[in-house]
């Protein structure tokens, strides 16, 4: 996928080792197309570990996921239930759904976190990355219904949904009979 | 590093390849001591590409950067003295200041986009990891004057900062004399 990086962003300055972006990045992709395998729970548990890693404001970890395999069906079709119609379409045949959600104030004190959204976001982009190195693809959603993923799952206004994401395993390229 | 991830979370399932957290997540740290050694221009032109490269809500990408570098001292000193004291204390010694900021409102449209900054949080994210993949360190800083932040920058009501941060070489942990 390097032919995709302006080759002016390669480094190669006098005296410092070469450097370049992360294939990982460069190769991620919102991909709509996917196999219908479903993902093992031990790599959706990697994801989350990932996301937890991610540095935040005072360290709150603001962030919480709301998520459902296909096979838990109820729970899979609360969560597609609150997506736009365009992203019901082609989301209902993915084998996960995940709902980032931020909580908005400090635990400790109860102020506002302005950073909270940021800080779920980098914990979005941790899980992402993680994904794509366990073969896995996200693709995120901010096309969601807001105040019907509210009232679905109780969330309290002190509490903000990030973005609704399916998680799956890219379709292979070359398709088999 | 791999002692610091709970075991549990290694994935060794019937039927899948091992997969596990990606060392660069698990070797982030939010550093403040640091090498005085100055960040080549190519490093950080090569942080900010790997941000361009983070998703957002309808590709909007509502981030920008203010940076400088501590030999541009004017602007050097103008982003220092956003920060709070306590901030102030270790980062004026950081060979490189960076200011994140989102753009609050879809360009095409004007409304407000309630995805900017968890989206300015994932390029964030995109730059920290690339910062370690080019042996930088990124600590990130919620403590600053967010009025004397606007004020300083002229940055409007449709525009929020996201976080300060230091980018620079992680101090090495043998000192040479």
């Amino acid at each position: 996928m390097s032919t995709h990086v302006p080759s002016a962003i390669s480094l190669k300055e006098k005296g410092s080792r070469e450097c370049s972006i992360h294939p990982l990045f460069a190769q991620r992709r919102s991909l709509r197309a996917f196999s219908s395998k479903p993902v093992e729970p031990g790599r959706l548990r990697l994801l989350l570990e990932a996301a937890r890693w991610a540095p935040s404001s005072m360290n709150e970890q603001p962030w919480s996921f709301l998520i459902a395999a296909q096979e838990n069906e109820a729970d899979f079709d609360r969560l597609l239930a609150c997506l736009l119609e365009f992203n019901i379409r082609w989301a209902q045949n993915a084998p996960v759904l995940l709902l980032a959600v931020a909580r908005l104030t400090f635990a400790s004190t109860g102020e506002l976190n302005r950073h909270a959204l940021y800080d779920a976001g980098q914990a979005m982009a941790n899980l992402t990355f993680q994904a794509n190195v366990c073969g896995l693809s996200v693709c995120q959603m901010a096309g969601f219904d807001m105040e019907k993923t509210r009232r679905t799952f109780s969330i309290p206004p002190s509490h903000g949904p990030g973005s609704h994401c399916c998680s799956r395993l890219p379709r292979p390229s070359r398709r088999t009979a």
